[in-house]
C-alpha cells in the first residue's frame, strides 16, 4: 500500500498540499491535531521519550518468549541474504519490537533507580497477511509502539490502563469514534501478554475494528530476556512491563466508520482540509469580485487557524468540485457566487448533514463573523459525527441471553453482548459457527448477577461478540 | 544501532527527558529546531508533501535501471521467505526508494497538469555495510528522501540545486557545519543519476563526511519506468527527475565535527538540553535557598523558550555533574551556590570555550536580565562553534599543484584542492595510492586558467580530494 499525501496527512504531523494532484490550491496550515502529533504530545506529557530500535531482529530473539514466537511465526518476513551472502541466522523484519527492546532493556536496567523506563517508537512493521485491505490490514503498516518497564506489578497495570484510556480519549475527542474499551479474552490477547486491553470501533457496516491495544506483559519478557533490577533492599527482581500501539489502521477506521455513499466524512480535528472554498461565476465580469471574496474567506479562515483551501480550478463546474471535496471528506464547504458578493455573504455547507439541511445561507463575509460561524460549524460537525456514530453503535449492540440469540444478532450485522463464562473451546466454537469473534469484556459492566448465555454457568462479566475486520 | 532518546531528540521533532536514565530532571520543551523538524518545515514551504511507499520492493524493480542495480546490488538485504513460504521473487529491503516511487509515478503522471510532483518520505533504509560506525555508517539508518518529477530538464536542475542549497543552509545555520557544497565526479555520483550535488563536512580528525546529497536523475528512471506525460502541445515526453536525502548520519557529523576530548559539543539549535542548571550546596541549611534559585533559573529559561533542565540529583558532586553534562554536549551550564544566592546572581559557563575563559560570573538571577544573558550566550555558542569549525576547515584545505603535493597534504590529514581534468582511471589511481577520494568540484571556484595537477591538461575546475568516512 502506498500512502499518498492526503492520507499521510491524516496520520502524520502536518502536510502541505501545494501541487498535490495539480490542484491550484493554497497552502494548508501545519497542525498539531493529526494522529501522530496528538498522540506524541500526550506520550511526552506522560513522561515517555522516543527512541529507535533496529528493524531486523535475529530470529533467536523472537524465539525466546514461547507464546510470542508461536503467535508471530506464521506472519514473519525473513531476511536470509545480506550483502550478497546467505546469512547464518535469518533476520526477522520486525512485526513488533518487544524482543529487541527487551534485549536492550536487559543492558540498561540494573537498579530500581533506572525505573521506570518509558520509551516509544514511531516505526514501520510487517506482518505477512494473506488477505489485505487498505489501511485496515496491510503487509506493512506504520505505528507507534510504547514499551515500558516498572518496579511493581501495580505500576505496570496502571500504565497499561492509562494508555488504553489515552487511546479511547483520542478515539472520542479527535477521531469521533465512540469505541468500546475493554479487556480481551485469553485467546485474543497479544502473544506474550498477561492481559490485553483494547478499543473496539464499529464500522459503518456493523463490523468491529480493533483500533488500538495496550498489553500488561507481566514478567513474561523480563524472564525470557533476563531483565532484573536490584530493589531498594538489595533484592533482585524481574521488571514488570507493558507495550501498546496504535497504527495507520486508525486511518482506515475513521474512513470506514464515518464514510457514506458520497465518500469520506473526516472529523474536523483530523481533516487535512477543514474548509474548501468554491467560487462560482458564469460571466467573466463576475469573476474578479467572486475570486476576491473567495480569497478573503480563505485568508480569514487561515488567520483563525482553520486549514482552508481555495479550489480555483477552471474547467471544472462548481457541482464537480462539490462532489470531489465531498468524496475527500472535507467537513465544511463555502460557496461564494455573485449574488453572495453583492449581499456581503456566503453559504456554508456541512458534510455530516446531507443536502439542503446542511446548508446555511447568508453567512457574513466580514472576517470576525465569518470565522465565528465557521468555527462553530466545524465544532458542530465534529460533535455531529460522534453523535451519529454513537447512535449507530447503540442501535447495533444487542443484549443476548442465549447462543441462538447471539446467532440472530450476529447474522443481522450487529454486535451481541451477553454474560460470558465460556472456555477457550466455547469461544472457538462461536467463531467457527457464527463468524463472530470475542471483542472484549467491556470496562463498563451492567450490575447484578449473570448467567453465561453459552454454558448456563454463573458469569461475572458480559462480553461482546461481533464479526470483525 | 539503537538510537536512545538523547540521540533521537537531535534527529527528531521533539523529546521529553523525564525519567531518562533515572535523572530527576524537569521536562524539556518541545522544539522545532531539530533536524527533522527544521527540514520538514522547509520542504513544506517549498511545496513538497510527505507520503509513504512500501519498504519491500520486488527485485525486478531494482533491476530496471542498469546503473542503479549495479550500484546497489552488493549492499542489499533480501527477504526470501514470508508467511512461512519461500517467495517466488525476492523482495529488497529498500536501500533507497527511486524504483518503487517511480513505479507509482508512472501511474500518477499522465499530463503536464500533473507536474511537478514533489514528494518526500521520512523512512528507514538498509544498506549492507561491511564496516559500520555509529551514526556514520550503519546497516539501517533513518533519513528523508525527496523524489520529484518535472516537465523540463531546467526545472529538475533547479530543484536539485535548490535542495542542496537548503541542506547547506541547514548545515551552516543549524548544525554549525561549514560544509563545502559542490558536484560529485561521475564515479562518485549516485547510481542512476546524471549529476550528484553534495555537502561535504570536515570532521575533527580532518576526514571528510558526505552529509547530504541531491541528484539530478535526468530521464534515466523515467525511461526505465516509462513515466511519460502529454505536454501542452499534445506531444509525449519523459519526465525529468530529482531525488535528495539527509540521514541520521548528520547526527554523527555534528558529534564528530564539534566534539572534543571532554565529549560532545552540541550547537544550541540542535541540543536537546540547551541549559543545564547545577545547584551547589554543602550545608543542609543552604539547600532550600539554592534549590529555589536553581528552580527559578529553569523556570525563567523555560518561559523564554530555552530547553532547560535542573540536575538536582543527590549523591553526585557538582564536579561530577559538570563532567556528565559536558560529555553530553550541553551548550551552557548554570552554577548556583550559596554565595550566588546571597548576591542575587549565578554563573554561566559556555561549552565551546574551555575552563575559566568560558565562565561569566555575576549574571543576575532577575529573570529578564538572566534570560537576556543566557540567550546571548546561546547565540555566542552557536556562532562560536561555526567559527571554530570554519577556521579549522580553512586551515585544513590546501591548494596543490602536483600529485606529489596532494600526497603530502592528504598524508597530513588535510584536504587537497587542485585543478582537475583527470579521467575515471586517474581518480581511481588517487584513491588506490593515497586513500583519498574525490569529494567534489566546489561550487565556489577560483578564477583564471588552470592546469590539471595530475595530467597537466587544461582544467576548467578545481576539485577537492580527502580521506573520508
Amino acid at each position: 500500500m502506498v500512502i499518498r499525501p492526503y492520507g499521510y496527512a491524516i496520520w502524520c504531523v502536518c502536510a502541505s498540499h501545494r501541487h498535490m494532484q495539480a490542484c491550484a490550491l493554497t497552502r494548508t496550515q501545519t497542525c498539531r491535531e493529526h494522529i501522530q502529533a496528538w498522540l506524541d504530545k500526550k506520550f511526552k506529557e506522560t513522561g515517555h521519550s522516543n527512541a529507535y530500535f533496529p528493524q531486523l531482529i535475529p530470529y533467536s530473539f523472537i524465539a525466546k518468549e514461547a507464546k510470542h514466537v508461536e503467535g508471530f511465526a506464521p506472519e514473519l518476513a525473513l531476511v536470509t541474504r545480506g550483502g550478497g551472502k546467505e546469512l547464518e541466522e535469518p533476520l526477522v523484519v520486525r512485526p513488533t519490537s518487544e524482543t529487541v527492546v527487551n534485549h536492550m532493556f536487559a543492558q540498561w536496567i540494573h537498579s530500581y533507580r533506572d525505573l521506570p523506563v518509558l520509551v516509544n517508537q514511531w516505526a514501520n512493521v510487517h506482518r505477512w497477511e494473506m488477505r489485505t485491505r487498505p489501511f485496515i490490514r496491510t503487509l506493512e503498516f506504520l505505528w507507534q509502539e510504547g514499551h515500558t518497564a516498572h518496579a511493581t506489578a501495580a505500576e505496570a497495570e496502571e500504565e497499561a490502563k492509562a494508555m488504553i484510556a489515552l487511546y479511547a480519549r483520542f478515539a472520542y475527542e479527535v477521531a469521533a469514534l465512540p469505541v468500546v474499551v475493554g479487556r480481551k479474552s485469553r485467546a485474543e490477547s497479544f502473544a506474550g501478554a498477561d492481559l490485553t486491553y483494547t478499543i473496539e470501533a464499529m464500522m459503518g457496516d456493523g463490523k468491529a475494528l480493533q483500533a488500538g491495544t495496550s498489553h500488561n506483559l507481566g514478567q513474561n519478557f523480563a524472564k525470557a530476556f533476563e531483565i532484573q533490577f536490584t530493589d531498594e533492599n538489595g533484592a533482585l527482581s524481574h521488571v514488570w512491563q507493558t507495550s501498546w500501539g496504535v497504527s495507520t489502521r486508525m486511518v482506515g477506521g475513521v474512513i470506514m466508520a464515518h464514510g457514506d455513499d458520497t465518500g469520506l466524512r473526516l472529523p474536523p480535528a483530523l481533516a487535512p482540509v477543514q474548509l474548501i472554498v468554491v467560487p462560482i461565476w458564469k460571466k467573466e465580469e463576475e469573476k474578479a469580485g467572486v475570486m476576491a471574496a473567495a480569497q478573503g474567506v480563505v485568508a480569514a479562515a487561515t488567520a483563525a487557524g482553520v486549514r482552508a483551501q481555495l479550489d480555483a480550478r477552471e474547467g471544472r463546474t462548481p457541482g464537480w468540485k462539490y462532489n470531489h471535496w465531498e468524496m475527500k471528506g472535507v467537513p465544511v464547504r463555502c460557496e461564494v457566487g455573485p449574488r453572495d458578493v453583492a449581499s456581503g455573504t456566503c453559504v456554508l455547507a456541512r458534510r455530516d448533514v446531507p443536502g439542503k439541511d446542511g446548508k446555511t445561507m447568508g453567512i457574513p463575509l466580514e472576517p470576525a463573523q465569518l470565522t465565528e460561524a465557521l468555527k462553530r460549524m466545524l465544532d458542530d460537525v465534529q460533535a455531529g459525527l460522534l453523535a451519529q456514530a454513537t447512535a449507530f453503535r447503540d442501535a447495533h449492540i444487542v443484549d443476548v441471553a442465549s447462543y441462538d440469540e447471539l446467532k440472530t444478532v450476529v447474522d443481522s450485522g450487529r454486535w451481541a453482548r451477553g454474560p460470558w463464562a465460556g472456555s477457550d473451546a466455547d469461544e472457538a466454537r462461536v467463531k467457527a459457527e457464527t463468524g463472530a469473534t470475542f471483542r472484549c469484556y467491556p470496562f463498563e459492566q451492567p450490575p447484578g448477577e449473570k448467567t453465561c448465555f453459552m454454558t448456563g454457568a454463573k458469569a461475572t462479566e458480559v462480553a461482546l461478540f461481533a464479526k470483525a475486520y
